[in-house]
Protein backbone atom coordinates (compact mmCIF):
# COMPACT_ATOMS: atom_id res chain seq x y z
CA UNK A 1 0.00 0.00 0.00
CA UNK A 2 1.86 3.23 -1.26
CA UNK A 3 1.82 5.58 1.39
CA UNK A 4 -0.44 8.81 0.59
CA UNK A 5 -0.78 11.01 3.88
CA UNK A 6 2.42 11.58 6.30
CA UNK A 7 1.93 12.69 9.57
CA UNK A 8 5.02 14.64 11.41
CA UNK A 9 5.35 14.82 15.12
CA UNK A 10 6.50 17.70 15.27
CA UNK A 11 7.38 20.08 12.98
CA UNK A 12 10.28 22.29 14.19
CA UNK A 13 13.08 22.96 11.81
CA UNK A 14 13.83 20.14 10.86
CA UNK A 15 10.45 18.36 10.87
CA UNK A 16 8.70 21.30 8.92
CA UNK A 17 11.17 20.93 6.28
CA UNK A 18 10.77 17.66 5.23
CA UNK A 19 7.29 17.69 5.82
CA UNK A 20 7.67 21.07 3.14
CA UNK A 21 9.07 18.98 0.61
CA UNK A 22 6.95 16.14 0.84
CA UNK A 23 3.82 18.63 0.77
CA UNK A 24 5.72 19.87 -2.87
CA UNK A 25 5.62 16.51 -4.13
CA UNK A 26 1.90 15.87 -3.54
CA UNK A 27 1.72 14.07 -0.47
CA UNK A 28 -0.85 15.29 2.56
CA UNK A 29 1.11 15.97 5.15
CA UNK A 30 -0.35 16.14 8.84
CA UNK A 31 0.42 17.57 12.08
CA UNK A 32 -1.38 18.47 15.60
CA UNK A 33 -0.64 22.27 16.72
CA UNK A 34 -1.73 21.98 19.76
CA UNK A 35 -0.30 23.81 22.02
CA UNK A 36 2.24 24.44 20.48
CA UNK A 37 4.34 27.90 20.07
CA UNK A 38 2.85 30.54 17.88
CA UNK A 39 6.03 30.26 15.73
CA UNK A 40 5.95 26.73 15.00
CA UNK A 41 2.48 26.86 14.25
CA UNK A 42 3.12 29.50 11.66
CA UNK A 43 5.89 27.76 10.55
CA UNK A 44 4.21 24.23 10.08
CA UNK A 45 1.01 26.39 8.15
CA UNK A 46 3.59 28.10 5.96
CA UNK A 47 5.17 24.96 4.75
CA UNK A 48 1.61 23.34 3.72
CA UNK A 49 0.77 21.27 6.75
CA UNK A 50 -2.70 20.47 7.65
CA UNK A 51 -3.71 20.32 11.67
CA UNK A 52 -5.62 18.26 13.49
CA UNK A 53 -7.66 19.03 16.26
CA UNK A 54 -6.01 15.52 18.73
CA UNK A 55 -3.69 12.77 18.09
CA UNK A 56 -6.79 10.58 17.89
CA UNK A 57 -8.13 12.27 14.68
CA UNK A 58 -4.47 12.80 12.94
CA UNK A 59 -4.23 8.90 13.46
CA UNK A 60 -7.55 8.03 11.99
CA UNK A 61 -6.18 9.98 9.01
CA UNK A 62 -2.78 8.96 8.28
CA UNK A 63 -0.25 6.32 6.34
CA UNK A 64 2.71 6.87 8.45
CA UNK A 65 3.63 9.34 11.51
CA UNK A 66 7.18 10.53 11.56
CA UNK A 67 8.27 11.49 14.97
CA UNK A 68 10.85 14.04 14.67
CA UNK A 69 11.48 15.33 18.77
CA UNK A 70 14.25 15.91 21.05
CA UNK A 71 15.71 13.02 22.30
CA UNK A 72 14.54 12.67 25.92
CA UNK A 73 10.71 12.82 24.11
CA UNK A 74 11.39 9.52 22.20
CA UNK A 75 10.25 7.13 24.67
CA UNK A 76 7.19 9.43 26.31
CA UNK A 77 5.86 10.47 22.55
CA UNK A 78 5.86 7.01 21.65
CA UNK A 79 4.09 6.15 24.76
CA UNK A 80 1.26 8.86 24.09
CA UNK A 81 0.74 8.22 20.37
CA UNK A 82 0.33 4.10 21.68
CA UNK A 83 -2.27 4.80 23.57
CA UNK A 84 -4.21 6.67 21.02
CA UNK A 85 -3.68 3.64 18.06
CA UNK A 86 -7.00 1.79 17.59
CA UNK A 87 -7.17 -1.16 15.61
CA UNK A 88 -8.86 0.59 12.52
CA UNK A 89 -5.02 2.05 12.53
CA UNK A 90 -3.52 -1.22 12.47
CA UNK A 91 -1.63 -0.86 9.24
CA UNK A 92 0.39 2.88 10.75
CA UNK A 93 3.96 3.04 10.17
CA UNK A 94 5.50 4.83 12.92
CA UNK A 95 8.86 5.63 11.93
CA UNK A 96 11.21 7.35 14.90
CA UNK A 97 13.31 9.51 13.02
CA UNK A 98 15.32 10.76 16.54
CA UNK A 99 18.81 10.79 17.62
CA UNK A 100 18.45 7.84 20.14
CA UNK A 101 20.33 4.95 20.81
CA UNK A 102 19.61 1.65 19.37
CA UNK A 103 18.21 0.21 23.15
CA UNK A 104 16.03 3.33 23.29
CA UNK A 105 15.05 2.96 19.70
CA UNK A 106 14.09 -1.01 20.46
CA UNK A 107 12.25 0.18 23.62
CA UNK A 108 10.21 2.68 21.17
CA UNK A 109 9.58 -0.26 19.19
CA UNK A 110 8.44 -2.96 21.40
CA UNK A 111 5.88 0.37 22.67
CA UNK A 112 4.46 1.10 18.72
CA UNK A 113 4.39 -2.93 17.67
CA UNK A 114 2.49 -3.84 21.24
CA UNK A 115 0.01 -1.34 20.55
CA UNK A 116 -0.67 -2.92 16.73
CA UNK A 117 1.07 -0.47 14.52
CA UNK A 118 4.83 -1.05 12.60
CA UNK A 119 8.43 0.53 13.29
CA UNK A 120 10.70 1.58 11.30
CA UNK A 121 13.94 2.78 12.60
CA UNK A 122 14.90 5.67 11.65
CA UNK A 123 17.93 8.29 11.55
CA UNK A 124 18.12 12.14 9.94
CA UNK A 125 22.14 13.51 8.79
CA UNK A 126 22.48 16.42 7.75
CA UNK A 127 19.89 19.93 8.04
CA UNK A 128 16.94 20.72 6.89
CA UNK A 129 15.92 19.89 3.35
CA UNK A 130 16.61 23.34 1.98
CA UNK A 131 18.10 21.89 -1.61
CA UNK A 132 18.78 18.78 -3.05
CA UNK A 133 21.84 16.63 -0.94
CA UNK A 134 21.51 18.38 2.19
CA UNK A 135 19.28 15.62 4.12
CA UNK A 136 19.00 11.57 4.32
CA UNK A 137 17.42 10.03 6.08
CA UNK A 138 18.27 6.51 6.90
CA UNK A 139 16.05 3.29 8.13
CA UNK A 140 15.93 0.57 8.89
CA UNK A 141 13.76 -2.25 9.85
CA UNK A 142 11.29 -5.03 8.26
CA UNK A 143 8.88 -2.73 7.59
CA UNK A 144 10.92 0.22 5.39
CA UNK A 145 9.50 -0.43 1.43
CA UNK A 146 6.51 1.50 1.72
CA UNK A 147 8.63 5.00 2.75
CA UNK A 148 11.64 4.20 0.38
CA UNK A 149 8.80 4.75 -2.11
CA UNK A 150 8.34 8.24 -0.37
CA UNK A 151 10.58 10.28 -2.88
CA UNK A 152 11.01 14.47 -2.17
CA UNK A 153 13.40 16.23 -4.77
CA UNK A 154 15.52 17.16 -2.12
CA UNK A 155 14.67 14.59 0.47
CA UNK A 156 16.51 10.85 0.66
CA UNK A 157 15.37 8.10 2.14
CA UNK A 158 17.99 5.19 2.61
CA UNK A 159 17.33 1.24 3.49
CA UNK A 160 19.99 0.09 6.10
CA UNK A 161 18.33 -3.42 5.80
CA UNK A 162 16.03 -5.16 8.20
CA UNK A 163 17.21 -4.52 11.88
CA UNK A 164 15.70 -2.05 14.06
CA UNK A 165 18.60 -0.54 15.51
CA UNK A 166 20.52 -0.03 12.73
CA UNK A 167 19.64 3.34 12.15
CA UNK A 168 19.90 5.52 15.24
CA UNK A 169 23.01 3.44 15.65
CA UNK A 170 24.87 5.16 12.71
CA UNK A 171 23.11 8.16 13.58
CA UNK A 172 24.75 8.30 16.86
CA UNK A 173 28.07 7.49 15.59
CA UNK A 174 27.73 10.30 12.81
CA UNK A 175 26.87 12.87 15.48
CA UNK A 176 29.71 11.30 18.28
CA UNK A 177 31.93 12.58 15.61
CA UNK A 178 30.14 16.20 14.52
CA UNK A 179 28.68 17.26 18.20
CA UNK A 180 32.01 15.25 19.66
CA UNK A 181 34.48 17.24 17.99
CA UNK A 182 32.70 20.95 18.84
CA UNK A 183 32.58 19.61 22.31
CA UNK A 184 36.13 18.66 22.34
CA UNK A 185 36.96 22.29 20.77
CA UNK A 186 35.06 24.01 23.93
CA UNK A 187 36.79 22.11 26.32
CA UNK A 188 40.75 23.13 24.90
CA UNK A 189 40.14 26.60 23.83
CA UNK A 190 37.97 27.48 27.49
CA UNK A 191 40.95 25.68 29.26
CA UNK A 192 43.11 27.67 27.27
CA UNK A 193 41.48 31.02 28.09
CA UNK A 194 41.19 30.13 31.98
CA UNK A 195 44.94 29.18 32.02
CA UNK A 196 45.64 32.49 30.09
CA UNK A 197 47.30 30.29 27.18
CA UNK A 198 45.15 31.23 24.67
CA UNK A 199 46.95 33.48 22.63
CA UNK A 200 49.80 30.96 23.17
CA UNK A 201 47.63 28.26 21.49
CA UNK A 202 46.57 29.70 18.64
CA UNK A 203 49.91 31.04 17.62
CA UNK A 204 50.73 27.29 17.60
CA UNK A 205 47.97 26.45 15.95
CA UNK A 206 48.97 28.98 13.13
CA UNK A 207 52.47 26.80 12.49
CA UNK A 208 50.68 23.17 13.25
CA UNK A 209 47.25 23.23 12.58
CA UNK A 210 46.54 26.28 10.90
CA UNK A 211 42.92 25.65 9.65
CA UNK A 212 41.48 25.05 13.39
CA UNK A 213 41.18 28.19 14.76
CA UNK A 214 38.95 29.53 12.07
CA UNK A 215 36.97 26.24 11.80
CA UNK A 216 36.21 26.67 15.35
CA UNK A 217 35.45 30.52 14.61
CA UNK A 218 32.67 29.61 12.09
CA UNK A 219 31.23 26.13 13.94
CA UNK A 220 30.96 27.58 17.50
CA UNK A 221 28.79 30.65 17.64
CA UNK A 222 25.93 28.21 16.07
CA UNK A 223 26.57 26.42 19.39
CA UNK A 224 24.80 28.34 22.31
CA UNK A 225 21.51 28.02 20.74
CA UNK A 226 21.35 24.43 19.87
CA UNK A 227 23.21 23.00 22.79
CA UNK A 228 20.35 22.41 25.00
CA UNK A 229 18.91 19.97 22.52
CA UNK A 230 21.93 18.27 22.49
CA UNK A 231 22.57 17.15 25.90
CA UNK A 232 20.25 14.15 26.04
CA UNK A 233 21.87 13.24 22.41
CA UNK A 234 25.06 13.08 24.13
CA UNK A 235 23.54 11.09 26.92
CA UNK A 236 22.23 8.46 24.43
CA UNK A 237 25.89 8.51 22.24
CA UNK A 238 27.40 7.47 25.60
CA UNK A 239 24.30 4.66 25.72
CA UNK A 240 25.13 3.20 22.68
CA UNK A 241 28.67 2.83 23.62
CA UNK A 242 28.23 1.68 27.31
CA UNK A 243 26.25 -0.73 25.27
CA UNK A 244 29.23 -2.69 22.95
CA UNK A 245 31.33 -2.42 26.24
CA UNK A 246 33.53 1.47 25.82
CA UNK A 247 33.42 3.75 28.63
CA UNK A 248 30.75 6.30 28.40
CA UNK A 249 32.78 8.87 29.63
CA UNK A 250 33.73 10.66 26.84
CA UNK A 251 29.99 11.44 26.01
CA UNK A 252 29.06 11.84 29.37
CA UNK A 253 31.35 14.57 29.18
CA UNK A 254 30.35 16.04 26.28
CA UNK A 255 26.47 16.09 27.72
CA UNK A 256 28.29 18.13 30.57
CA UNK A 257 29.53 20.91 28.33
CA UNK A 258 26.50 21.12 26.82
CA UNK A 259 24.98 21.80 29.60
CA UNK A 260 27.27 24.16 30.66
CA UNK A 261 27.23 26.22 27.46
CA UNK A 262 23.39 26.11 27.67
CA UNK A 263 23.31 27.41 31.25
CA UNK A 264 25.35 30.01 29.97
CA UNK A 265 23.45 30.95 27.41
CA UNK A 266 20.14 29.68 27.08
CA UNK A 267 19.01 32.48 30.18
CA UNK A 268 20.27 35.14 28.00
CA UNK A 269 17.61 33.99 25.06
CA UNK A 270 20.39 33.61 22.73
CA UNK A 271 19.33 32.40 18.68
CA UNK A 272 22.74 32.91 17.64
CA UNK A 273 25.83 33.12 19.49
CA UNK A 274 28.45 35.54 19.91
CA UNK A 275 32.14 35.65 18.18
CA UNK A 276 34.32 32.81 19.50
CA UNK A 277 35.95 35.30 22.52
CA UNK A 278 33.07 36.76 23.81
CA UNK A 279 32.14 32.89 23.95
CA UNK A 280 34.69 32.28 25.77
CA UNK A 281 34.70 35.27 27.95
CA UNK A 282 31.08 34.59 29.31
CA UNK A 283 32.03 30.89 29.69
CA UNK A 284 35.06 31.66 32.26
CA UNK A 285 33.15 34.08 34.13
CA UNK A 286 30.41 31.40 34.41
CA UNK A 287 32.86 29.50 35.77
CA UNK A 288 35.02 31.58 37.63
CA UNK A 289 31.67 32.73 39.56
CA UNK A 290 30.82 28.96 40.73
CA UNK A 291 34.04 28.46 41.47
CA UNK A 292 34.07 30.98 43.89
CA UNK B 1 75.92 32.34 34.08
CA UNK B 2 75.43 30.58 30.72
CA UNK B 3 74.55 26.80 30.28
CA UNK B 4 77.62 24.71 28.67
CA UNK B 5 76.71 21.63 30.74
CA UNK B 6 73.00 19.65 30.07
CA UNK B 7 71.84 16.75 31.33
CA UNK B 8 68.92 15.24 29.93
CA UNK B 9 66.26 12.37 32.40
CA UNK B 10 65.64 10.31 30.18
CA UNK B 11 66.72 10.00 26.65
CA UNK B 12 63.75 8.47 24.89
CA UNK B 13 62.73 9.38 21.62
CA UNK B 14 62.52 12.81 22.34
CA UNK B 15 64.95 13.43 24.63
CA UNK B 16 67.86 11.92 22.74
CA UNK B 17 66.49 14.10 19.77
CA UNK B 18 66.78 17.21 21.61
CA UNK B 19 70.08 15.98 23.16
CA UNK B 20 71.84 15.66 19.72
CA UNK B 21 70.76 18.64 18.48
CA UNK B 22 72.50 20.59 21.68
CA UNK B 23 75.92 18.26 21.37
CA UNK B 24 75.69 19.93 17.60
CA UNK B 25 75.44 22.92 18.45
CA UNK B 26 78.80 22.24 21.42
CA UNK B 27 76.84 21.88 24.42
CA UNK B 28 77.96 18.65 26.79
CA UNK B 29 75.18 16.35 27.10
CA UNK B 30 74.79 14.47 30.29
CA UNK B 31 72.97 11.29 31.03
CA UNK B 32 72.83 7.82 33.27
CA UNK B 33 71.92 5.05 31.30
CA UNK B 34 71.82 2.59 34.36
CA UNK B 35 69.31 0.16 33.87
CA UNK B 36 68.06 1.39 30.94
CA UNK B 37 67.40 -0.69 27.84
CA UNK B 38 70.16 -1.58 25.24
CA UNK B 39 68.21 0.27 22.99
CA UNK B 40 68.17 3.54 24.61
CA UNK B 41 72.12 3.21 25.58
CA UNK B 42 72.68 2.76 22.15
CA UNK B 43 70.40 5.27 21.27
CA UNK B 44 71.90 7.98 23.00
CA UNK B 45 75.71 7.39 22.99
CA UNK B 46 74.78 7.81 19.20
CA UNK B 47 73.61 10.94 20.05
CA UNK B 48 76.52 12.00 21.42
CA UNK B 49 75.65 11.89 25.21
CA UNK B 50 77.84 11.07 27.65
CA UNK B 51 77.07 8.55 30.20
CA UNK B 52 77.54 8.92 34.27
CA UNK B 53 77.71 5.90 36.56
CA UNK B 54 75.12 7.41 38.69
CA UNK B 55 72.63 11.24 39.46
CA UNK B 56 74.89 12.55 41.86
CA UNK B 57 78.06 12.63 39.97
CA UNK B 58 75.54 14.15 37.04
CA UNK B 59 74.62 16.72 39.20
CA UNK B 60 77.83 16.85 40.28
CA UNK B 61 78.77 18.17 36.36
CA UNK B 62 75.76 19.61 35.11
CA UNK B 63 74.13 23.37 35.15
CA UNK B 64 70.77 21.97 33.92
CA UNK B 65 68.64 19.02 33.79
CA UNK B 66 65.84 17.91 31.47
CA UNK B 67 63.47 15.89 32.53
CA UNK B 68 61.68 14.08 29.71
CA UNK B 69 59.91 10.99 31.10
CA UNK B 70 56.29 9.45 30.79
CA UNK B 71 54.02 11.93 33.00
CA UNK B 72 53.45 9.57 35.45
CA UNK B 73 57.41 9.39 36.92
CA UNK B 74 57.15 13.39 36.41
CA UNK B 75 57.11 13.47 39.97
CA UNK B 76 59.16 10.68 41.36
CA UNK B 77 61.80 11.54 38.69
CA UNK B 78 61.56 14.61 40.78
CA UNK B 79 61.66 13.26 43.80
CA UNK B 80 64.95 11.15 43.39
CA UNK B 81 66.66 13.45 41.38
CA UNK B 82 66.33 16.05 44.75
CA UNK B 83 67.34 13.22 47.35
CA UNK B 84 70.73 14.01 45.63
CA UNK B 85 70.65 17.68 45.50
CA UNK B 86 73.66 19.02 47.44
CA UNK B 87 74.54 22.26 48.12
CA UNK B 88 77.41 22.08 45.41
CA UNK B 89 74.46 22.11 42.61
CA UNK B 90 72.53 25.02 44.20
CA UNK B 91 72.57 26.91 40.85
CA UNK B 92 71.18 23.87 38.85
CA UNK B 93 68.21 24.83 36.83
CA UNK B 94 65.68 21.73 36.35
CA UNK B 95 63.66 22.03 33.50
CA UNK B 96 60.33 19.41 33.84
CA UNK B 97 59.60 19.02 30.09
CA UNK B 98 56.81 16.47 30.67
CA UNK B 99 52.89 15.93 29.74
CA UNK B 100 51.65 17.20 32.91
CA UNK B 101 48.79 19.60 34.61
CA UNK B 102 49.76 22.52 35.77
CA UNK B 103 48.85 21.55 39.17
CA UNK B 104 51.44 18.82 39.01
CA UNK B 105 54.41 21.38 38.13
CA UNK B 106 53.80 22.79 40.62
CA UNK B 107 54.24 19.58 42.79
CA UNK B 108 57.29 19.30 40.98
CA UNK B 109 58.44 23.06 41.33
CA UNK B 110 57.65 22.50 45.13
CA UNK B 111 60.11 19.14 45.44
CA UNK B 112 63.11 20.97 43.65
CA UNK B 113 62.76 24.52 44.94
CA UNK B 114 62.54 22.56 48.57
CA UNK B 115 66.19 20.65 47.52
CA UNK B 116 67.73 23.95 46.63
CA UNK B 117 67.09 24.61 42.75
CA UNK B 118 65.85 26.42 40.61
CA UNK B 119 62.81 25.21 38.65
CA UNK B 120 61.61 26.21 35.05
CA UNK B 121 57.81 24.72 33.77
CA UNK B 122 58.21 22.90 30.40
CA UNK B 123 56.15 21.82 27.39
CA UNK B 124 57.50 19.78 24.53
CA UNK B 125 54.97 20.64 20.90
CA UNK B 126 55.74 18.25 17.98
CA UNK B 127 58.43 16.02 17.09
CA UNK B 128 61.92 15.58 17.69
CA UNK B 129 63.47 17.64 16.29
CA UNK B 130 64.86 16.14 12.75
CA UNK B 131 65.20 19.20 10.82
CA UNK B 132 64.20 23.12 11.61
CA UNK B 133 60.44 23.77 12.80
CA UNK B 134 59.63 20.59 14.22
CA UNK B 135 59.83 21.03 17.72
CA UNK B 136 59.21 23.95 20.10
CA UNK B 137 59.63 23.95 23.78
CA UNK B 138 57.47 26.27 25.52
CA UNK B 139 59.22 27.11 29.09
CA UNK B 140 57.61 29.45 31.71
CA UNK B 141 59.04 30.81 35.67
CA UNK B 142 61.10 33.31 37.00
CA UNK B 143 64.47 31.35 35.70
CA UNK B 144 63.67 30.98 32.14
CA UNK B 145 66.75 33.26 31.10
CA UNK B 146 69.88 31.14 30.42
CA UNK B 147 67.57 28.49 29.03
CA UNK B 148 66.37 31.30 26.14
CA UNK B 149 70.06 31.46 25.42
CA UNK B 150 70.42 28.10 24.59
CA UNK B 151 70.04 27.50 21.06
CA UNK B 152 69.88 24.73 18.35
CA UNK B 153 69.06 24.94 14.53
CA UNK B 154 66.04 22.70 14.98
CA UNK B 155 65.07 23.62 18.07
CA UNK B 156 63.22 26.05 19.75
CA UNK B 157 62.72 27.79 23.07
CA UNK B 158 59.48 30.31 23.34
CA UNK B 159 58.80 31.93 26.60
CA UNK B 160 55.29 32.24 28.34
CA UNK B 161 55.89 34.09 30.86
CA UNK B 162 57.29 33.98 34.59
CA UNK B 163 54.65 32.02 36.03
CA UNK B 164 55.04 28.45 36.79
CA UNK B 165 52.11 26.16 35.48
CA UNK B 166 51.66 28.30 32.35
CA UNK B 167 54.11 26.44 29.93
CA UNK B 168 52.48 22.81 31.54
CA UNK B 169 49.19 24.38 30.26
CA UNK B 170 49.76 25.21 27.02
CA UNK B 171 50.87 21.75 26.39
CA UNK B 172 47.63 19.52 28.16
CA UNK B 173 45.63 22.15 25.42
CA UNK B 174 47.46 21.38 22.72
CA UNK B 175 47.37 17.92 23.45
CA UNK B 176 43.82 17.96 24.73
CA UNK B 177 43.31 18.55 20.74
CA UNK B 178 45.50 16.03 18.96
CA UNK B 179 45.02 12.94 21.57
CA UNK B 180 41.49 13.95 22.10
CA UNK B 181 40.65 14.17 18.48
CA UNK B 182 42.25 10.58 18.08
CA UNK B 183 40.84 8.92 20.70
CA UNK B 184 36.82 10.66 19.37
CA UNK B 185 37.68 8.61 16.43
CA UNK B 186 38.35 5.74 18.26
CA UNK B 187 34.97 6.19 20.00
CA UNK B 188 33.19 6.19 16.53
CA UNK B 189 34.91 4.10 14.35
CA UNK B 190 34.68 0.93 16.96
CA UNK B 191 30.85 1.91 17.40
CA UNK B 192 30.25 1.51 14.08
CA UNK B 193 32.22 -1.47 13.35
CA UNK B 194 30.56 -3.28 16.28
CA UNK B 195 26.85 -2.08 15.48
CA UNK B 196 27.67 -3.24 11.97
CA UNK B 197 27.61 0.76 10.36
CA UNK B 198 31.05 1.48 9.50
CA UNK B 199 30.45 1.03 5.25
CA UNK B 200 27.46 3.40 5.82
CA UNK B 201 29.09 5.96 8.07
CA UNK B 202 32.46 5.71 5.45
CA UNK B 203 29.66 5.96 2.86
CA UNK B 204 28.39 8.99 4.66
CA UNK B 205 30.81 10.74 4.99
CA UNK B 206 32.44 10.74 1.59
CA UNK B 207 29.41 13.01 1.23
CA UNK B 208 29.72 15.12 4.06
CA UNK B 209 32.72 14.98 5.10
CA UNK B 210 35.48 13.97 2.93
CA UNK B 211 38.88 14.27 4.44
CA UNK B 212 37.93 12.40 7.80
CA UNK B 213 37.84 8.71 6.72
CA UNK B 214 41.72 9.55 4.97
CA UNK B 215 42.88 11.41 7.67
CA UNK B 216 41.78 8.09 10.36
CA UNK B 217 43.39 6.26 8.31
CA UNK B 218 47.15 7.70 8.35
CA UNK B 219 46.52 8.60 11.76
CA UNK B 220 45.45 5.77 13.49
CA UNK B 221 48.16 2.67 12.79
CA UNK B 222 50.39 5.16 14.44
CA UNK B 223 48.19 4.60 18.12
CA UNK B 224 49.18 0.89 19.21
CA UNK B 225 52.40 1.30 19.66
CA UNK B 226 51.71 5.34 21.37
CA UNK B 227 48.85 4.54 23.25
CA UNK B 228 50.36 3.21 26.92
CA UNK B 229 51.87 6.19 26.66
CA UNK B 230 49.19 8.60 26.69
CA UNK B 231 46.64 7.30 29.39
CA UNK B 232 48.79 9.38 32.07
CA UNK B 233 48.74 12.53 29.55
CA UNK B 234 45.05 12.03 29.22
CA UNK B 235 44.61 11.71 33.04
CA UNK B 236 46.91 14.68 33.21
CA UNK B 237 44.65 16.32 30.92
CA UNK B 238 41.53 15.43 33.29
CA UNK B 239 43.09 17.11 36.00
CA UNK B 240 43.58 20.37 34.27
CA UNK B 241 40.16 20.68 32.96
CA UNK B 242 38.94 20.02 36.65
CA UNK B 243 41.18 22.67 38.08
CA UNK B 244 38.82 25.26 36.56
CA UNK B 245 35.41 23.68 36.85
CA UNK B 246 35.15 21.46 33.99
CA UNK B 247 34.06 17.86 34.53
CA UNK B 248 36.96 16.09 33.47
CA UNK B 249 35.24 13.10 31.50
CA UNK B 250 35.99 13.69 28.43
CA UNK B 251 39.41 12.85 28.82
CA UNK B 252 38.96 10.13 31.96
CA UNK B 253 37.30 8.10 28.80
CA UNK B 254 40.25 9.23 26.72
CA UNK B 255 42.67 7.33 29.29
CA UNK B 256 39.81 4.80 28.87
CA UNK B 257 39.97 4.59 25.54
CA UNK B 258 43.64 4.39 25.17
CA UNK B 259 43.99 1.84 27.63
CA UNK B 260 41.99 -0.35 25.79
CA UNK B 261 44.32 -0.02 23.08
CA UNK B 262 46.90 -0.56 24.89
CA UNK B 263 45.32 -3.76 26.09
CA UNK B 264 44.89 -4.81 22.80
CA UNK B 265 48.38 -4.13 21.40
CA UNK B 266 50.66 -4.37 23.69
CA UNK B 267 51.11 -7.57 24.91
CA UNK B 268 51.16 -8.25 21.12
CA UNK B 269 54.25 -6.08 21.02
CA UNK B 270 53.35 -3.92 17.98
CA UNK B 271 56.04 -1.13 17.81
CA UNK B 272 53.65 0.09 14.54
CA UNK B 273 49.65 -0.96 14.66
CA UNK B 274 48.18 -2.66 11.48
CA UNK B 275 45.69 -0.79 9.05
CA UNK B 276 42.60 0.89 10.50
CA UNK B 277 40.38 -2.18 9.56
CA UNK B 278 42.25 -5.01 11.20
CA UNK B 279 43.01 -2.56 14.27
CA UNK B 280 39.14 -2.56 14.58
CA UNK B 281 38.64 -5.89 14.48
CA UNK B 282 41.45 -6.39 16.69
CA UNK B 283 39.72 -4.37 19.27
CA UNK B 284 35.97 -5.45 18.58
CA UNK B 285 37.48 -9.10 19.16
CA UNK B 286 38.49 -7.89 22.56
CA UNK B 287 34.99 -6.09 23.32
CA UNK B 288 33.30 -9.02 22.30
CA UNK B 289 35.63 -11.23 24.47
CA UNK B 290 35.20 -8.97 27.97
CA UNK B 291 31.83 -8.83 27.35
CA UNK B 292 30.58 -12.53 27.22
Amino acid sequence: MAIKTIAIISPGDMGSGIGKVLVQEGYQVLTCLEGRSPLTKELALKSGFQDTPNIASLLSQTDCLISIVPPESALSVAQEIAEQIQSANSGLIYVDCNAIAPQTALKVAEIIEGAGARFVDGGIIGSPPERKGLTRVYISGPDTSELLELHGQNLEFRDLGDKIGTASALKMCYASQTKGTTALWLHTIITAQSLGVLDALRNEWTLSHPPLWGRMEDNLPTVPHRAGRWISEMKEIALTMDGIGLAPDVFEGAAAMYELVDAVFNQKGYSEGPPILELLTMIENHLHHQNE
